[in-house]
């Protein structure tokens, strides 16, 4: 702020430039610090979840989103309102619809795919069940710029099945490994003790009986042997934004 | 019962003869069903959990147990109550007595060991924590004759340490595998994966943190991608007496 | 591996020969120490647990296993999905469809079904609703095997309803009891009480109030003062597979 | 209240006199409707849990009951305080004080026990260590003038112990059957299947492993086939003192 | 059994009599000791719980409840299902439905209501919603021939409302007073405190947020200041039958 | 009641009158101490919950209110039942109806809505999904007479969003502020290190995976390091009924 | 910071007296937002929780305290470490020291004591045991320069003790009440439906079996049917902080 | 492995070379594809958890690190015991040991510290209380050659207090940023919402009341809205072991 005191100092802006110039900064004072833009010039988005809105609000924060940074990611939405969304959200938007992971990207026209390589990001799964997880985190890290490269199906009740993707998941050299798992989510435990990348053991709600809602997997996790990093059940958006935090540092630490 | 009457019609027996003998029956009649002697014919003894009980208690059940079956097994017993227990015995009792297991085993010197082996037993843990629960069974089992085999700290963070327990676990061909975990409790999983013998999970009450005395373990095991049997935490007096009920069993068949 | 290296030290094979033969147990190197072939050579086939996937994937999955093997066990399938699956899955397979345990069995015509009896297992429920889950076990049991013999609705509030099927069953001499119960589960640990045979404690997720879903049962079990095995919530698949595990290993060895 | 009014009219009584009959009638106004003198009548003593009080507050409490009353009942307190009470409280009390039960009654020598027997109230235990609570609920019962039958140690794990105590139950008669129980719990379940007395579960704080602290009782209990009436865990006073409401009640109507 | 020995003995009944008798008594041996045919010599019935069950199977249940004891009660039942029900069940049965307690009661005609007045049972409700439950428990007593009196919507928010009701119960002079309550459950212990009689808390499954199925009204009737009885929640049957085992063992004895 | 002795002293009244009187402050005597007629006089109603409640018995109630008070506050109810209702309740009632906060209020006619400002009430939400749970809150306090000031969407992942607002409440001077918030719930602790009105936090059923229904944010807020008053889960009500107990009598006071 | 600006204007300072002054409120810019002094200068101290500190850290915060506010409020503190800190905190301080509620307050002697009465408290206890939480309360109210009223023992297994401690809470017209209740946590619920002041729930850790630690009585109190704020298990100290905010506030609007 | 195969085929080998080169690459072929020696290659030691192992294990498994690592980190190790290992150890070790982290680090003096720094790790704790997990986080960074810049006591409560910290966290520009809190766990949400680097929250078992073990904080860490990382509650380890392969790896692709 020295430079307004400066140059009211030196007459250069007037009594009321100047205060105008204060005010706009110190309203922004705490916005300063806190960096009210980094969404939009990190490119990391925020991600619209859908579940507990009603659909005419999801519209409203998606347009909101599509003007003011050109994108809008909306998890955990049913077929249906997608292609709602879809019908009113008009032309010049590009649409990527993943049913099966229930996201929905929309991107405005104008606004081009991020060509830059970011990091890479491996992801594995325990079984079909834990893969629209898995594919949440997927999608929301390509969104981000990263490359991905993803097993399935190679639980811990079968681990010679670990084998041949371990091999190939070394080779691409991930800045970071998502494992995802329900039932009694051992399998990141298992990568975690055979790599040396960091890895997000990622709870899915699969299972049965006793804490059958993906709360046996997350205990275990956190409960490792090995080091792992937890998120949520379920919480393959917030696996991918992570995991994408990590790889895009390194990636620009090498660039 | 057609034998009492037919003697009693023949006049082979008086009528006092065949009172008594159907009240001895009859006495036993829900008892015959239910088979009251049955600890003492198949050798499965009772197990005596000291906790809960006073020193004095655990004394007098001790005792009786040694009187009518020549052998006293107590459980979770402190080391100072193993002790006074063991000066107050008496001269004409074997003591087998092991602390970390809290295990203390009373045999009368007239009633000799079991020679003959009743079937094989293998046992893992995952970490050195869990060794006590795990001797805790070894010893059940060995005490009911059948033969054991254990390996310790194979645990799931780091999984080329099981190779060559599994290899000499499928020479001595177990009747049953047991495998103690705490933790996130995945060792169990795995191996059910990796043999034929059916596997019995016993959590252990190693961890910290959320759901920290080995209830992460017992969820996992329970949620398990692989076939399993679990016990309550710590349950190892449990897994070494049904393994030895399975042991035996082919054990017999085997004969 | 010894072989390879005298054959290409007496020069039997060419240096070629050896490496592809050294590559192609190297690739199975993991493997061989853990046995991918385990599941088709023993007979004991995974199930597939049709929650949590698309009938697509089930049908998928299913196909890929009678080609392999022979034949697929669909679990937790309902009725509907179970048609749509008869109808899709062609003429040249045996269809064995059980709706009210929820199980599909489909099986290649070329594979006749095993004529060995490999073991005995006894399964006792506690209440008309136990029904289902016990009935799991007993076509996993039978589709490995094994020879069962139920009893139904003998639960812990009218014991002397216990007292026949407990007689029929030592005669049968099962290696193996499952004991099927919900609400407070006390029917495996009088069952425990009574037999020399290995108990597993089936929780069924019947009841109401707190923990209504199986859990009081399965927590009672864990519990129990007699020693029980005890696998999770439901988990019929589960206990028909270890079941039948413990009883082929004897029948084998009667054998 | 239209005795004072009609007095008050016929001048028998004055305006002051009148004033201060209502005045003592309305302060115990909302008081004579629940009856507050109800405990001192009844001969159901409140009793003093000792847990969260300091000795001094149960040394004052106890001496107002004993002055009130005549007798004041404290549970759970250790010996240690036990002994400086029974030392404080002074020659003219007569002391019953039961270590195991950790109870403690006074009663000063001015009040005589009753003599009148008020009902008959059965106890059974399913283990060692369900004693203590058992026998605080034998002591309230026996306090409140019930006769009391208690038979320990005939638990689930080998119910062909049951049949002789209950067949003395059954001549016994009794008004109200307590049954405790640790561990799974499932005791009471198979007294209520087998007797037309209701029976009131005392689960109690047994066990070990999942929810080891009688939880598993007591869900076992609200959860069983049988009728059950169930108190917390370790409730040995409450289920004596509504034991006892219930045989009072019935004796009553006898006499 | 000396009689058949001695029939037997002096040649009044042939051997085959005499074994034929002995198997009759035999195989009730068990049942003997524990009264098989109490509930029809009881009049207390089983009730059917028609949750888990299928249509058909509570339509054959209750068939045979009916020809066995004349009188079937269904629980928990659906309007529909009670629908099809009334129309199967056949002109020659009575029928009491009441949907809101979702009850179902069916009486042969050749068998009359118990004319007998067996005992009181006063009940309380807390709010509006917590009628059902507390109907469940009415209509049990009634069959079992015990007279009712009911008062509902008085609950711990506004206790005024109970000066009424508690007077009038008072007259009524209940055997046991059953309080049906949900959300915080404070009513039972209140009615505990101001009467003699024994209380029986029924908590129901009424509330919202945390703990929100009646559980928070379980634990506070557990843990009440006043000496309560519990059942699990919603249980309105099981209330029902002990309270009237209860009210009819003090009915008897008046009478 | 000294004035109706006196006035009978003096003969003022008959002796019928005078018990005619007594009696109906009898009747009174136990709500006189506890103010059976409070929420007429001072105004803030019951509110109906309508879960658990038949649209019949919400009619019954909402008609007895609108008769004794001119106002009913129905919650929780469905826009299908909130339509029947309104087209019930007939001309002479005005309707308030609030689909997303599942609210309705009835007005009779001749009951103007209050004029006074009774305080006020400042009200923020940190998510969109929010938004119904505070609605309710602010609905009550409206009809209540209080003054509200909203601002939603500013939650803890973003706290600059909090500035203005907080300026904006501070300018307002509320008399308590509600903080509505889910998921994690820090909004409340953020608030209330930043004020000096009390704060309630009011915890929303939103999230997902552990603890997914809004038990999170109750938990935290319970454990919040800045002092906060909590609510249930989606208890908007009654954050809106303490909150303008609170706002009134500041409100009075300044008066 | 216009006054800078044009005071710079006007020359009446230098460019580097502006600088420094705009650095210096810039650093508090945030702070300014957040009113760093708040704690100063509303006179609502910071408490130091023992727990979890070393006493080293609890004497150092605490000189910190004395040297910046001229108090220290220390809760949840041992006797011993009370008397540790009183002999050092040195002679220019008095103590308030109160080893049931586990309190200690410091006050620099040249601190006088806040004169004004700020508003008026009233607090109810259920039992003994629910003193000191309550104590708690009423130590930090009246260190805030509240009045206090506290009654004990009014819980709601005798209601009737209510009657006189209501009346005269009546006339002391409170701001706020707080009612401290273990155990079934009735007691502000009951409260509540009788008095027109918000009343704060504090839940206590007593009580035993299911739930024992207070749970229950917090979960009840979040349950409850009158319209109740709640504080934390224990958090004497949070209801008598915001307590006092609420009682401060309308005093402050009296005055 | 063509290697040896061709050496075999050239003669370069004889046979028996041969052989035991290619068993002790076959022993290794399993751990070949699983890297058993990666801890030593990568310099992150396994770290000795000292709860659950006796001192004697924890002395074993120590010097076992030491002769073959050059390094031993022991946590969670009280006082006593880090000073029995200390005299025991030997002279030529270093020791560091910080008593509030319980942390022991042993290191043999032939192995010189790591000189590289390997990447940049922020730590930030919510109160004092927090600091021993934190600091676990720290020396394990450090252990692993991480720079780490720690801030303390910068709370919820009190947010104003991050300004600072926070900008010079942006200036030391870290690989990833820990943040410890217990009680509600507010702040790493906060600082997630304000920050680029990827942030790891660290539950702290402090608070009081409903899940006062930090059970709270990790829950609200998992549903936070700003996207986190989180591991198991105290589990400082765990943190700094992952932080460190995050930091380490992109240090790396700086270097």
């Amino acid at each position: 702020m020295d430079d307004i005191l400066e140059k009211l100092h030196r007459a250069e802006i007037t009594l009321d430039e100047a205060r105008s110039e204060v005010a706009k900064r110190l309203l922004g004072s705490l916005e300063h610090n806190i960096d009210p833009g980094r969404e939009l010039r990190t490119g990391i988005p925020e991600v619209i979840l859908s579940e507990g809105k009603t659909l005419e609000q999801i519209f409203d924060i998606s347009s909101e989103f599509l003007r003011r940074s050109g994108r809008a990611i909306i998890s955990r939405i049913t077929p249906e309102d997608a292609s709602v969304l879809e019908r009113r959200i008009g032309p010049e938007v590009i649409v990527r619809r993943e049913d099966d992971a229930r996201i929905l990207v929309l991107r405005r026209l104008d606004m081009p795919p991020s060509k830059e390589k970011n990091g890479r990001i491996a992801i594995l799964t325990a079984g079909t069940s834990d893969i629209p997880a898995a594919e949440e985190a997927r999608i929301i890290a390509e969104e981000l710029g990263c490359e991905t490269l993803a097993f399935h199906d190679v639980g811990a009740a079968g681990i010679h099945r670990l084998v041949e993707p371990l091999k190939r998941i070394r080779e691409f050299d991930p800045d970071v490994i998502i494992v995802a798992a329900g039932r009694e989510g051992a399998l990141p435990t298992i990568v975690s003790g055979l790599t040396e990348a960091p890895v997000i053991g990622l709870p899915v709600s699969t299972g049965y009986g006793i804490h059958p809602k993906g709360e046996t997997a997350l205990f275990a996790m956190l409960q490792s042997c090995s080091p792992l990093l937890v998120v949520n059940i379920d919480a393959g958006i917030v696996a991918g934004m992570v995991a994408s935090r990590i790889a895009r540092r390194r990636g620009k630490s090498k660039g």
